[in-house]
């Protein structure tokens, strides 16, 4: 059934009046300043029905696109990441652009502008999702990738690139899958090992057996033809919902990033001894449910006071404590064997996500947690280990990249009432994101783009209609002043 | 392929040299005592091959009848579950009796004696086993009982029954699938109310659901049907593995059970606020998983020290300390949703175990963990809410009854060494057992058996092939001296 666009439209003008007045006043203003050339927009150039109606519209389409009947779930190579991969293909098509899927299931849509030799601009996201996922995060940003090229086709202008640009959908960024990040981005820029389509899933099945099911035939030799030689590239652009709160509480659509937090992952296992829930007295338990929640309660008290277990340590005390300030640490998920009420566990597992600006804080966390779960262990009498599965230092944005971000974002709102504000919002990911493995392979830069109340992973996750289309726009600007002859 | 019996008889020999001791003395004393009467057992009468060789390779048989390749599990109505009531059906006609299957999935078989009518002896346990059970857990009880009937067969008796004896398998009773134990044994006792037949499963499938599929019509009426009338049944007999330490520790084969503590189920479920695991700032997370883990971790202060919490309050504090002896509680399931490592949760869910032979005890404990759940969520700002799934007192055993087994445990062990005890061991169980519920119906005794370590719901669980025998020998001692002309 197709979506009643307008409603939705005027729905999201309810949520606010700002953004209404805004895009009134930009309307109007862009109107007054039309054929005045680059410092403003015309009329013509907005694009509302490409960049804002045809944009969204795809984002609801794709959001639908879910392995679950009732929730939003698509993970590597699942069936729904198959069909939602077909129709991004499709409209890249649509765009003007020359489509193909590689070796790691990532799908590439590519102009070949004036020079088709030249180093590439890559512009990308992903296109799988967490389980109950929203529909913005990664979404958003292939679309209005192909959005803004579609513009440039309909606009005659494809043909004239200054280089190619090159659209990608990367198969896995959240990780949810193999609890490993990045499958499809870190193979593109070469930092993936070959041994990662061994990795197994929850139900024993390899990366390779999932690519082989689905008819890629990655062996060790094609895998290696999935990395982009760093000499063929001149940069990456992604842009990507905040799934914070900074730009809803600037009042601000869009916002410059200046880097990414390093992030570890761990699963810690926890092995005590099986029994009857009824017959086994309780000093005589090794029970490793109580064990693992202790190390869950231990694991929050160490990122929410650092200094407190820090600071007793020479090498930590030099720590500044300002580099506290964006440490988070998750148990996201824990099971359990047999699972049974009437059971004492044998085993308990869980995930640890950890991530900080600083990366020395990061790493003096992990190696506190460690070190405490050694010794909680070893007191509860229970055998703990932890797996490392993922670590990503910190990722900084390229400050000429980011520039021009910059500068389109602010020629999109030059007009505005806004204009009063100097400086575009520039801001660091707590999230992180395809750029920061995309970084070891060219330079990159990001937009992000205001989602309410700074929720993400949620159903409850939304963009405003009209920053959809705002994105676009500045995507739009940051290729006709940089890429276009 | 057929068990090397012989094998794993001298195995279980080498566990220590006391049994060994005891059985061939016992041999040897019985062989002297032979043609003396009642006091001793005629060698003919040890029956070797049906009360050990048969009755172990059965539990064997039953103990491979699983719904998982590599471990034990068969829950109420599984594929498994009915293959293993087709298998104890063949096996209970194979020992003579009458047999069918009511409308819970209980598996019957009747010898209706000389006086049909007459108020029937009940002997049972459940074929339903935990996730990674071991094979003696229920089993072992159903076919020692069939196992002495079939004895009585051969020895043309079993048409000289004073009163009808029947043995039941019970469908349910350690609750895996719906989360409420005694399906079986609660429906015949009367005390499940017809609504259970609504409780849905995991993947939302309905007690009735299971039961039709099953190619059971178990609508309110044929369900009031499963229910026996107090006056048809004189009493109810159960042998069940100990799942304990206190016989091994005693070097004694075989107890009488005193009573089965009382045991409370519960469900917690903790809800906070899902989010992305790297954006959002730790003092603002509503995170249900470290919230309970703080409640985990309390539940096991509380069982382990219950005077330092009740002690407080004036009504507790007169409860006597020897009553919290046998306090347990367990944790056994937990999950969360959407489960996913870099995101905040949205929902954790945990079950709750806590026994006690005390019910004041028990209740107590029950309620001050309600009040502290509360108060803990309360500054947590999460929403907790707790089901009671399951309740039940504690259930003491008929005085008479366990007399009469504790003649027949004395006269099986009394021309042997550990005739020098006065007493056959007495004890408590910690776990459940279908008599808990029976005990609602009729009077109820149990036999409990040595276990090695103690250990149950665990793969490990094991009882020697000597202990199965002597179990045999003793419900046979029992039959003979009350149920025969």
């Amino acid at each position: 059934m197709a979506r009643p666009l307008r409603r939705r439209a005027s729905l999201s003008f309810l949520n606010g009046l700002k953004p209404l007045i805004f895009y009134v006043t930009l309307l109007l203003s862009l109107l007054c300043s039309a054929g005045t050339g680059r410092e403003g927009i015309a009329e013509e150039e907005l694009f509302l029905d490409i960049l804002r109606d045809e944009a969204v519209d795809r984002i609801y389409q794709l959001g639908k696109v879910s392995d679950a009947d009732n929730y939003l779930e698509r993970t590597f190579l699942s069936p729904a990441s198959m069909r939602a991969g077909n129709l991004i293909q499709k409209w890249m098509e649509d765009a003007g652009l020359k489509t193909w899927v590689d070796y790691m299931g990532n799908v590439h849509g590519r102009a070949g502008g004036v020079n088709a030799t030249a180093e590439a601009l890559l512009i990308g996201s992903h296109m799988d999702t967490v389980i109950d996922a929203g529909m913005f995060d990664g979404s958003l940003g292939i679309i209005c990738a192909v959005s803004a090229l579609k513009v440039l086709k309909v606009s005659e202008k494809l043909g004239k690139l200054s280089r190619p640009v090159e659209v990608i959908a990367f198969s896995d960024e959240e990780g949810v899958r193999f609890q490993t990040t990045f499958l499809g981005s870190a193979a593109m820029a070469g930092i993936l090992p070959a041994t990662a389509l061994k990795i197994t899933d929850k139900s024993g099945i390899s990366v390779q057996d999932a690519l082989l099911e689905n008819s890629f035939e990655t062996t060790e030799e094609s895998f290696a033809k999935v990395k982009y030689d760093p000499d063929s590239v001149f940069g990456y652009v992604e842009v990507h919902i905040e799934q914070g709160p900074v730009l809803e509480s600037l009042a601000y659509p869009l916002g410059v990033v200046k880097g990414i937090a390093g992030q570890t992952r761990l699963k810690v296992t926890v092995e005590g001894s099986q029994g009857h829930a009824g017959t086994v007295p309780m000093f005589m338990r090794r029970d490793p449910m109580v064990a693992a929640s202790d190390l869950i309660v231990l694991l929050e008290s160490l990122c929410k006071h650092p200094q407190n277990f820090l600071s007793y340590d020479e090498q930590y005390a030099r720590i500044p404590t300002e580099s506290f300030a964006a440490l988070v640490c998750t148990v996201g998920e824990i099971s359990c064997w047999p699972s049974a009420s009437n059971v004492i566990p044998g085993q308990v597992y869980f995930t640890v996500d950890i991530r900080a600006m600083d990366d020395t804080t990061r790493e003096a966390i992990v190696l506190e947690f460690s070190h405490r779960v050694k010794e909680k262990c070893q007191s509860r009498r229970v055998n703990c280990t932890i797996e490392h599965k993922h670590n990503a230092k910190a990722a900084y944005c390229d400050k000429e990249l980011s520039l021009q971000l910059q500068q389109a974002v602010h020629s999109t709102v030059s007009k505005t009432p806004w204009s009063i504000q100097e400086d575009v919002p520039t801001l660091m990911s707590g999230a992180g994101h395809d750029a920061m493995a995309i970084s070891h392979l060219t330079k990159v830069g990001m937009l992000f783009v205001r989602c309410r109340g700074g929720v993400s992973h949620s159903p409850a996750e939304h963009v405003l209609d009209d920053d959809i289309w705002a994105a676009g726009l500045a995507l739009l600007q940051f290729l006709e002043k940089n890429v276009l002859y």
